[in-house]
């Protein structure tokens, strides 16, 4: 779809660094722990893969960050992030001892949510004074606000998800296992240059029910509801659309659920504007959800950000009063789901500009009917 | 290879969940906080995406295990484990509530390893007289004994990946790129019935240096040493083998240095057998290292243990008091690192019998000449 973006420089990463840890000073912390995963691979570009050995990176404001790796580790870790000051330990040593000796005895540090326990655990057993709080509850907008080169990506993604849905549309859906049309949608995201796929959800007939029903051995029928929900990373960043096919003509019921979705969507996408909260989001599509008399059948909340991840915040729920502001990525994606019968979801990635939402998934939203 | 092994039933993991709680008593502990992850996997058979949104198995002595677990995500749990006892919390509602209501508020608790920090954090924030401990710490041989289903299993994954190397051995290698070869590894291991490929290191001529070198974009040349490093699961179970070829002819020290690793990994697993140490194991193999004069050349530990993960407790480290025990299954995988210039590294997953260490990887040790 597109070329390859220019390489985020190590420049970009020191710059998400220093913001970092400056805004860790601004929420009271005295620095910042963070894990392997979405934060590590966002303030530095370094993926390792996820082992019970301690990688961890240290921000302090004011302060070189530094980065606690496993001696095994510290190649990689020089070739993906070579400005990095690296402090490594060998197999036998106590990897605390060095993170210990980089931070305040008695501070009070944000960690990333997916750190693991292990290491939480040693470190407040090393440090009995220290304090820690997860990171989306002390700087839950870190990675929130998308620059134009990580929108680039996103819109790559997107526009991806996209092609993957026009061609799926073309593939038999009755007579085959929803397993074999996910396998398709796997296909069609690599081929659209996708490097992971992190979920092909093709959940037919009364599997529609279950939002999160991935894709199983049943044989999709003639006459059956199909929600397709499906996304991964391309270029490092993430895609995640859904639409609800039907194979053959739908009757009226199902055409007047799909209608309603497909109104809460829009009108969950008309709330974003710069200001606005997260929840209103929520509101408005539940709103037309609700109006509908489906209340209770709309059992999620409406969207979720994206960025290195494809589920980060901001998450648009009720009770989340965080104002949008532009850059954000999320989800909008009501759903409605009759238990033993079948599912709607219709789901874009929308960012907010000055302007209001802009779509970066752009398929028809009407029911597509396949084959 | 082999068939489909015989599915656990909801009474192997009612066993495994009861002689847990028994186990966490004896270790003086109130019950076990499980997250998603091996150690879920292998108590319950439910293997939920990794999310934000809060699944813990709350494990007490005397009491029945529950899964707190979001309303999403329920319909996936009861089919996964549908003898266990649910409590769900939906979105917008404190999913810590439901587990606090579960806990004594005082109580001492082992959490699963890779537990989010998110969760822990909170769970002590709302139970703040309550006390954690890392389940490698306070139960470090919880699932590392297998019974005989397991070593079933575990043994058609490593002949699986036995075969992968037969037919890698086969491919060329001179002229392309490691990331090819590594591909190839990959199409291997699910052609033989792997599921999900966890590694396919290809690290040829001075990446060899790196033990941790995964592929990259290195063109292997004639003369090179490659280290092959590969494994995942098959049935649930994990692989994980290493062998070193050589592009052509090798020269008299890429002999050697070959030699001595191959004889280190000898004595490794010569060292197992009942009552053994797990740190006498890798003495044993570094022992051989060092008296050929590469002491420092061996820079990781010899071995870790393998299940339903392809890392996990015991580890074959110097300072691991914990005796062997028939049944506990590991890597035995002596290597040495010559910087700017190649490695060497040889991998067999080893269980532990009465009569001594029964290798599950039965390819030559022989250094392989390859195209």
């Amino acid at each position: 779809m597109t070329g390859t973006p220019t390489p985020f420089t190590a420049g970009d990463y020191e710059a998400r660094m220093r913001r970092a840890a400056e805004a860790a000073t601004e929420a009271g912390l005295d620095g910042l722990l963070v894990a392997p995963g979405p934060d590590l691979v966002w303030l530095t570009g370094y993926r390792p893969g996820e082992t019970e050995r301690l990688t961890l990176l240290v921000l302090r404001a004011g302060q070189d960050p530094v980065l606690v790796v496993p001696t095994l580790e510290a190649p990689d870790a020089a070739a993906a992030a070579p400005t990095l000051t690296l402090r490594d330990w060998t197999d036998g040593k106590d990897p605390y001892e060095a993170t210990a000796s980089l931070v305040d005895a008695d501070g009070r540090f944000g960690v990333s949510d997916n750190g693991w326990a292990l290491h939480l655990l040693a470190l407040q057993r090393r440090l009995p004074d220290s304090r820690y709080v997860a990171l989306t509850e002390s700087l839950p907008m870190l990675r929130a606000v998308k620059d134009a080169a990580e929108l680039e990506r996103l819109a790559a993604a997107g526009a991806a998800a996209d092609a993957t849905y026009e061609e799926i549309r073309k593939v038999p859906f009755g007579g085959r296992r929803e397993t074999d049309v996910a396998a398709d949608l796997a296909d069609l995201l690599r081929q659209f240059g996708h490097s992971q796929v992190d979920f092909t959800i093709v959940a037919s007939g009364p599997n529609g029910a279950n939002p999160h029903h991935d894709a199983g051995d049943r044989v999709i029928e003639r006459g059956d509801m199909v929600v397709l929900d499906f996304g991964g990373l391309k270029h490092g960043y993430g895609s995640d659309t859904s639409r609800t096919v039907h194979v053959g003509e739908p009757d009226a019921e199902e055409r007047e659920v799909h209608d309603v979705v497909r109104a809460a969507q829009e009108a969950g996408v008309a709330a974003v504007r710069p200001g606005a909260a997260c929840q209103d989001v929520d509101r408005a599509a539940r709103a037309v959800v609700a109006g509908a008399g489906y209340a209770d059948r709309f059992i999620h909340r409406t969207g979720h950000g994206i960025g290195v991840t494809t589920h980060e915040p901001p998450y648009m729920i009720e009770g989340e009063e965080q104002p949008l502001v532009p850059g954000m990525c999320f989800s909008v994606e009501p759903g409605i789901y009759l238990p033993g019968r079948f599912g709607v979801r219709i789901e874009d990635i929308v960012t907010v500009t000055e302007e209001g939402g802009w779509r970066l998934n752009t398929t028809s939203r009407e029911m597509a009917i396949v084959d």
